[in-house]
């Protein structure tokens, strides 16, 4: 099967979660975007096409099949890919842990943006001081506590017995939270024992570290999901 | 079979969007916290159980399985209460809607906390109505509009050619936008009669409209998500 990937070109962003489970699997895929530019997006959210109409990117085009949002994606990648555990009940648990990723993105993006993302950052500095703390204090060592028990509970090493998607997306949040926050990272490592062993386990899986080395890997950058500004971190 | 949800008493939440399911297809359900308290879904957050670890209510019980994440929820339920079309790729869409409500859903939840939940709304008012007119203005109009050409699409009538949670949800949403900002939903209510019609034509379902006038719809409140707060909604 041979697919094809929609995102913004440019950016990591929610795109990037998708690629890793496509680049772990050595999967044949186009990122479109990136051969054709933005513009090739544009008609699949006109809705000049039959079939599921997208709201926003990524999405990805599977034979006749078009799929929108990224936990939704990587539900269908999955067993194709050989990312999810066989059980049924494992991958239901599997979708759940995905989603909740999904959830800390979209708050680590309004840590930033926390009034529109149609104004510039500069319009809600004030503002991203408050929420980034907030994040920083109560958020990320609530959800990052959260999967830190989630490894434990699944023996330590995978989020659910076995390599998956979810192993993937953990070490992708991880890399861009450190990314962002360095020093509030740098706080929590101690707590998270399980999280740091499997960021090192999936970055040395050949595949990923192949992509990682990659011009294909954007850099993380202010135009993403994850951005690092030194005043929304913890004070040095 | 009989499922326990389990979600905090006394709101609607995103607990409400499995009880609609729940009711219309008449399913035997216990709604644990309403009947035990709150304070039975504690074990299950610090984890005194086998198997999946939910981060947040609602969860569900079915039998040995455990389930979180209410759009997962909603998939896993879909097909045992036949609220789901019978083709593979119609519910890949179906479950792409229901993600697509769960994140206007956040949205909502932040116009009256674009701070943090973990504050009161008068420590967050000044940062709420500048995202709350964000909202009424950029975003609804967006989602919306997104939610209509959906409709349009699926034949005008049903999202999916066939009702389902989708429908049921969408019904949710427009009712708890109706409650949150009368005004601004008066304002953009020309450009939807597909999502209008829709919510009538839930509303009219025998088992809807029975849980509906039943107390085991709890009332719209300011503890829930969606909150009428007047300094939120379009001015008078």
């Amino acid at each position: 099967m041979h697919y094809a990937l929609y995102y913004w070109s440019g950016i990591q962003g929610r795109g990037e979660f998708v690629r890793l489970a496509l680049e772990d699997a050595g999967a044949d895929y186009t990122d479109v975007a990136r051969e054709q530019g933005d513009d090739a997006i544009m008609p699949f959210l006109r809705g000049d096409h039959a079939g599921a109409l997208p709201f926003a990117p990524p999405f990805l085009k599977a034979g006749t099949l078009l799929i929108a949002q990224t936990a939704n994606i990587l539900q269908y990648l999955g067993p194709q890919l050989g990312l999810v555990p066989d059980s049924g009940s494992r991958r239901v648990y599997a979708h759940q842990l995905q989603l909740t990723i999904a959830d800390l993105v979209a708050e680590v993006h309004d840590s930033h943006h926390p009034i529109a993302g149609s104004l510039y950052y500069e319009d809600q500095k004030d503002e991203a001081r408050r929420r980034a703390a907030n994040l920083r204090e109560t958020r990320l060592p609530k959800f990052l506590g959260y999967f830190e028990r989630v490894l434990e509970r699944g023996g330590g090493y995978h989020a659910l017995r076995t390599h998956s998607h979810v192993d993937l997306s953990l070490f992708q949040m991880m890399a861009g939270l450190e990314y962002a926050f360095p020093r509030a990272m740098h706080r929590l490592q101690g707590g998270l024992p399980h999280l740091h062993a499997l960021c090192i386990r999936v970055a040395a899986r050949p595949n990923i570290a192949a992509y990682l080395a990659s011009p294909r890997r954007c850099p993380f950058s202010e135009n993403g999901i994850f951005r690092h500004y030194d005043e929304l971190d913890d004070p040095a």
